[in-house]
């Protein structure tokens, strides 16, 4: 039986003592304005025991974190047919990703970049009756937890400044793969983004991965296949260019966000979310993936 | 002395019986609506005598041939830091556009593709008091005509599906090559791309392509050294990814737009502008690319 | 307790059935004789019970299955310095694998492609004294077995042949990342690719990876984390461009070859190679991609 | 009447007193010997008209220049045949050479870049007894002078660090094109690239370009059409990534080559040849560039 406690301890001493905690993701003015000593961790195993060390209680902002929960929402409503409008492989380089778009016409390489998050954003708005509202309630229903909320300035300040994500949306619409406005689906996809939650809260949700689809309070949410599906696709392309790396050196399907939170898990034994707002030069928390890599090498533990 | 009159009789004739006339652009819906059985030439030569054939006094919409315009307004303005902003490097190819943009941060390729295009439009607004209206009466100017004007309706159908055009502006804003919001710039750009004109109407706006920057009214609005530039311009990025075919088989410097239009001209000799409506896979007027080859394989005429 | 052998039974009788069995690879001659109607499994779990159902023992051209021995022969001799001559993320797509070499000037993304293959070649050849005959030893020795042997018809037909090697090894050269000849290297590399064995044969050599690198005569080839990592990028990296569909639609590292063979395993638990020597058109085996998605759906055990 | 030898003798001081020459190239060893403060111009009006400055006698390895001979001697022997296997489209961008191969399935963009040219000389070894000897002959022919001759040693430089080269040769190959073996074919395209001229040379044998394809002893090379088109070349794809820059400040059409030659023209007027060894970053003379460039604004000679 492994240590959990003593392991999130010595993490968090190592993490204390780092010299370089990166850099704050600075393109979204409201990010910026984030203390970079935080760091938190906290670990949920299958028997729902909680470990955590650190500000693991503070809220950021998780951003890209939020497309595995998008993902999950429009797979449970359309399931297989999902994939008419986005593919399943890696995006493999940070040069080209809207070239990737023209090349492959407008099919997204995966749901867990941008365009491909955009287009799933599309499908729940297509969906939904209230988008915004039915998809806070789907997190807050998983999360069993109602104060979860999105940071309106934080939303406002994406659509002032997300000129890229613009560019992508346009783009998409252009090869007819975007249903609605622009603007409606942006407007959507900047508050999934813009989502405030805890490590803790973040590890409880992500409880029905390592679940076969049933979270803490053993509602179901996805099915077997599905949950070993979106675990597959967090392996291959949770970590924007740095996917490889992270599944090399850290061993665990998982997903990054430009806030400085990570989430990762091991299927059938446990989910861990940890925080610290200094990015590497990836994009990833930088003490967030040296906490996950000492994680898995002192404890052993992971899918390989 | 070449008979002009004797050889735009016989294109107009070869171009009767041609079988294949190509497609109409579609993607705008108001290009659509055009009888694809037109076709009009019309060429100025340097002592100002008059040649035509076919429906060479019939409006049509410019296009991309506004590019022309628009340069060489920028370029009056402010000369040489407009190549702060955007190459002069032929494109290359038609995959990469959007990608282009992202391998070279922002500075297209260009100034007579669209993201290029876009960057010119920017710098128009900034530095014009009433952007749409001065850059009207330029080219009303250097045509010598009143009479040319916008249309609204191809500028409004080109703003409800320019989502690729949206792209590259956002793109451009992603980097900061764009000072004004999209929404401004696109207002700009859809519009000079909706100015409908003539054969005889265009010859007479590139006589001082031919004339050192003097238009047919003998008052100078671009330099020697410009005139050249542009006209370099022209030869090697005037017909997207077909401007070295056209160099290759016609030899002369132009621009082409998916109205249907083909401007071309041989320095210190003549200005010539074809339209047919449907056009070749490239994008580019199948009679015109044919009536400007014919052209210029029976008088011997090109720069080369 | 699975009943391995049931289901292996199961997946015998549903490829018996398929129509489609793919297309036989016949860029390289020699590999075009071989009969399509072929099909073998082979299980081997971690208690070292066998598992069979076809053409088991037949032997096959096992072409970049070779790539996982060469890697794993490299990591033992070097360990982390491998990492500085070649990366470990997913290439990403099928359109650029040369061109990726130029942006990223002569790094490739991972050992399992060809240019990254081919750099771990150079590496052996350095290292190995006599080069091909210690990397037999090396399998032979993985697999316990002294009669694995190279086809050197296979290995001239590709010789003469692999036009594409030649580019890249060439490519590399140009980026001064290869230390020895391109014949030199080309000869060893296309030497591994021609390694014939059976199902049975690949599935022994895998059992260090399902055993914390220790082969199955309890020799230690490889420390726990090197077979990590291993394990990493034959799931990132393993399938060409269906790596994430792999992972997505069977959840177990692997690797796959043009002669139609797949091998790939769940740690802990049981390594499998499958072959049929029809392709799917992204070259892997139809029916043995086929084979071990029913494989992983029926016994339910992924690492997801 | 321009007084060209003036020109040239003002062009020559300002050279001289140049502090940046550029860099020599030094991937070739053989090259890397020169003396970078050489500086010689020799121009060649159409009433055949000598005017030089500077070290116009002294030879030097001509390299890329000599594609222009290899593509005159093709389409002298199979005409238009020549484009289905070449395309004479602008390249574009420096990123991706052989990537735009692979996009283009083996078509080159175009004669004047490295794998357009490895074509030409594949169809010269094809249709020529002795390729090198008959190739050699044609250059003397139309120089009228049997001393050029090849350079054995940079040519065999050239075949031992010419890896790029290699794997361009490869790739053609890969995609069925290229006829005859990859050693033949980079052979013959080492030693044309080894062709040692003076600028006095290089304008002789380019005099049939501004002649309507006669040489200066009235031999008829090319016919009329020939010309313009190898001319247009030269103009769109003649100076790397680079073209459309010189036809911007230069306005002629023309080939450099990375021994520090650059020959350019304008059609029934002049050609001229600068040589200096000092390269620009993107590979051609500085030097010869400035030259060229002050020579056009000088004269206003250009073909815009």
């Amino acid at each position: 039986m492994v240590d959990f406690q003593s392991v999130l301890d010595a993490i968090k001493e190592t993490t204390d003592k780092a010299k370089d905690r990166g850099q704050i993701a600075d393109y979204i003015p409201e990010l910026a304005n984030v203390d970079m000593h935080k760091f938190g961790i906290h670990l949920l195993d299958l028997e729902q025991h909680n470990f955590s060390a650190g500000n693991s209680n503070e809220r950021f902002s998780i951003q890209s974190i939020s497309k595995v929960y998008t993902l999950s929402m429009a797979m449970g409503l359309i399931g297989e047919k999902l994939w008419e409008r986005v593919d399943v492989e890696p995006s493999g380089d940070p040069f080209n990703h809207l070239s990737l778009l023209e090349l492959e016409k407008g099919i997204p390489r995966n749901p867990l970049i941008n365009p491909g998050a955009i287009v799933v954003a599309d499908i729940l708005v297509s969906l939904l009756d209230h988008p915004k509202e039915d998809f806070l309630a789907f997190v807050r229903n998983i999360a069993g937890d109602n104060m979860i909320d999105y940071d309106e300035k934080i939303a406002a300040s994406e659509k002032l400044t997300g000129f890229h994500n613009y560019a992508a949306a346009n783009l998409l619409k252009s090869y007819n793969n975007l249903e609605n406005d622009v603007e409606t689906v942006l407007d959507f996809y900047f508050h999934q983004c813009s989502l405030t939650m805890s490590c803790a809260e973040l590890a409880n949700t992500f409880y029905m991965f390592i679940n076969n689809g049933k979270c803490r309070k053993n509602n179901t949410f996805l099915t077997k296949g599905q949950v070993k599906r979106i675990n597959a696709l967090m392996l291959t392309c949770g970590f924007y260019d740095e996917a490889g790396e992270f599944a090399f050196e850290v061993g665990l399907p998982g997903k990054s966000g430009v806030g400085g939170g990570i989430v990762a898990l091991l299927p059938n034994k446990f989910c861990v979310a940890a925080w610290s707002p200094g990015l590497n030069d990836k994009g990833n928390s930088k003490l967030g993936m040296l906490a996950l890599e000492k994680l898995t090498t002192e404890t052993e533990l992971s899918i390989f």
